[in-house]
């Protein structure tokens, strides 16, 4: 357990000799200038420099460097990966999530001396769990929300993603409702256009929401997209909240990390993170962010739930990559402040997808939203729910889903359909 | 002028028909989902679609994908690379920066169609510029609070980025102000450890600067990084203005859009914007932001000055780029709102790289910050800033350094030294 101290581990690739290129990341973000300057003492330095703790040369050859730079490759140059671990005096920022990315994720990705960085996991000492609330919901408060347990929630999403007016949103809220839908969420793409005004939205799908539950005692969670500017996320906060809705969704690159932080402070429902944009983050192996660091920030900023991708999803992420994600999500960040939360599964997700999910994750702790996979069974939405919730009772049984389709004929028709 | 569409040119790469590829974008972007679903009617797509309304095949062949996909290369493919241009209706999200972000740079770097895309630029209707204040300073504020005209800022960076306390810092500062600096910044690693406490800092500091101020009529502007959750940066921002202070720095990708927005509101002070860790938003070439488009969102915002670099700096960018993103910082956004900032040049800048800057902006509308270039001149720092100055002056005249350097011993001094 970190006490006064917190690390970063990266993959690094560059030109140069490994232990040189570690120790001027480390410079760059601590203590160093590329100039000796006055009042640069060795006391000082032992007192803030960042320390490379770690340094292991990965074997594979690189036969050229994986990012560009003005500066030209030499003729015979040897270009080394390895990975690293930088490690920091908390003395030097405190607590502090906005200081914490200017620190690890810095002016280091554009060093001449690096031709590749990314960074893979940090971890954080006891002092951050104290300074942030971390999600005030999480599983278990989801999961008492929606009144969902010992299963997945499951979801879907308003589609088309834009251009539904509010009363067409909350007609399929209904029909979704009467699906036995636990679970709905706005498209990223819907916040708050005249083409379907945020309130509007709330007003009328509470309104079959309330309805619904009123009747059935089955409450969907929805998470309405609020993501805006601090006064319209908190306005529209407590409007949902006054109606008595149970989520609100936002961007995460759209909103940023003091935004996020001030929503976590005033939210008093679960927030449903959603990650659009992370492709321009992480896409390439060797820039950017593994999302087992990324989401740490997240959810000690407060989200409740957190966008993992799914399996075979219609994006360029790979299985591995989407599973690592998701048991992060589940992994505690501190022995007294788990802070874990729901990895939610989606893009391209059907029954088909259910066996995988379920070895890769060995959870259910999770939410999956399905699109087409639910609102295109050929048997209408009910059936897609059901397929769906089928699929799941089969895999946690431990029943081939091809066997349970054989006296289950929704789950048949949504395999045949995703087939 | 766009009255009720927004615009988004992009480099895409793709190994399928581009046309199919750019439809493809558009569609994930708006109305698109990828199975037909109920509610999707003709109207609909019309009110709401995005369009592709420019497409320009590149003719460079392109041997292998840019970026990786668990999608394996098909044998044969033909990747090929255009020039993009896409249209949406104001009408799906408003003149919103935050849903802006999510459509513009949304769900669609990681699309398995895609091999490459990295967005170039924006352009906004006026609604835009009556929803967001835009820089309360730029340019002319920032030139009348620091008292400079007709010649750059002359800057520096305290460094060591961390390390000193308090009373080390303002005695630093005190050198730069009997130097005759004009400007001063924090290093983004500094904002409020206990190390260096903030509102110490800004009281050691400000009692330099205000002392300096009353004896000689000039006050260095300070930049003082804020960088934070909300309501820290709200109140460290009126001690320096109830201070005296000019200036407030903040990391834009540590503090986020809405929370950005949030300060550009509450400021009373130009807003310092720092870009560290642009380098993982903009590195690889077929991915992620050019830096064109994205300074557009942090202008509206509020931002008074953009980081851009500098020429021959010490990352890997190249000299165009860095002028390219110096020029689009001095561009008007709207014709009746023209949103222009000062642009920062930092990173290993000296009097060598005077005539260049000067070369590509045909503008002495900036800000320089020397970091070394200054503090380590071999005759001290008020050599440093004179040596800058007098490279401007030289330039601004049409004389060329080495020349100027003849009659000004602390330029000669400053040459030798970067040479």
């Amino acid at each position: 357990m970190l006490i006064d101290r917190f690390e970063a581990d990266y993959l690094l690739e560059t030109p140069i000799a490994p232990e040189r290129a570690a120790e001027i990341i480390a410079g760059e973000q601590s203590s160093g200038t590329f100039v000796t300057v006055p009042g640069e003492t060795p006391e000082l330095k032992e007192r803030s420099a960042a320390r490379v703790t770690r340094l292991v040369v990965l074997d594979e050859p690189v036969a050229q460097r994986s990012l560009p730079s003005a500066h030209p490759p030499k003729s015979g140059e040897r270009i080394t990966r390895a990975l690293i671990t930088l490690s920091w005096p908390l003395a030097t920022i405190g607590p502090s999530l906005p200081n914490l990315v200017a620190t690890v994720a810095g002016n280091l990705f554009e060093l001449k001396d690096v031709s590749g960085l990314r960074l893979l996991d940090i971890r954080l000492p006891a002092a951050f769990g104290a300074a942030y609330a971390g999600p005030r919901f999480g599983v278990e408060g989801t999961r008492r929300l929606a009144d969902v347990h010992g299963r997945p929630l499951i979801g879907t999403i308003i589609k088309p993603s834009v251009g539904l007016d509010a009363e067409a949103t909350a007609a399929m809220v209904k029909d979704l409702c009467e699906a036995g839908i636990d679970f709905i969420k706005d498209d990223e793409l819907q916040s708050d256009g005249p083409n379907c005004p945020f309130d509007e939205r709330v007003r009328a799908v509470m309104r079959v929401i309330n309805d619904h539950a009123d009747r059935t005692g089955k409450k969907a969670m929805y998470a309405f997209n609020l993501t805006g500017e601090i006064d319209q996320m908190r306005r529209r906060h407590d409007l949902v909240r006054d109606l008595g809705g149970t989520c609100i969704m936002a961007s995460l690159n759209s909103v940023g990390l003091a935004g996020m932080i001030e929503l976590g402070r005033f939210s008093e429902l679960p927030i449903h993170a959603h990650r659009n944009g992370w492709g321009y983050l992480s896409r390439h192996p060797l820039l950017g962010w593994s999302y087992v660091a990324w989401q740490k920030l997240w959810r000690l900023a407060g989200a409740d739930h957190m966008h993992v991708n799914g399996l075979q999803n219609k994006f360029s992420e790979d299985d591995d990559s989407v599973i690592a994600s998701a048991q992060a999500c589940l992994t505690p960040m501190f022995d007294d402040k788990p802070c874990t939360v729901m990895p939610v599964f989606s893009s391209g997700q059907s029954a088909r997808q259910v066996p995988g999910t379920y070895a890769g994750l060995n959870s259910t702790d999770l939410i999956v939203t399905a699109g087409g996979g639910i609102m295109a069974h050929p048997d209408g939405p009910a059936a897609g729910v059901r397929a769906l919730r089928e699929a799941w009772d089969a895999t946690i049984a431990g029943i081939p889903l091809e066997e349970h389709a054989r006296t289950h004929p929704e789950l048949g028709r949504a395999l045949e359909m995703a087939a």
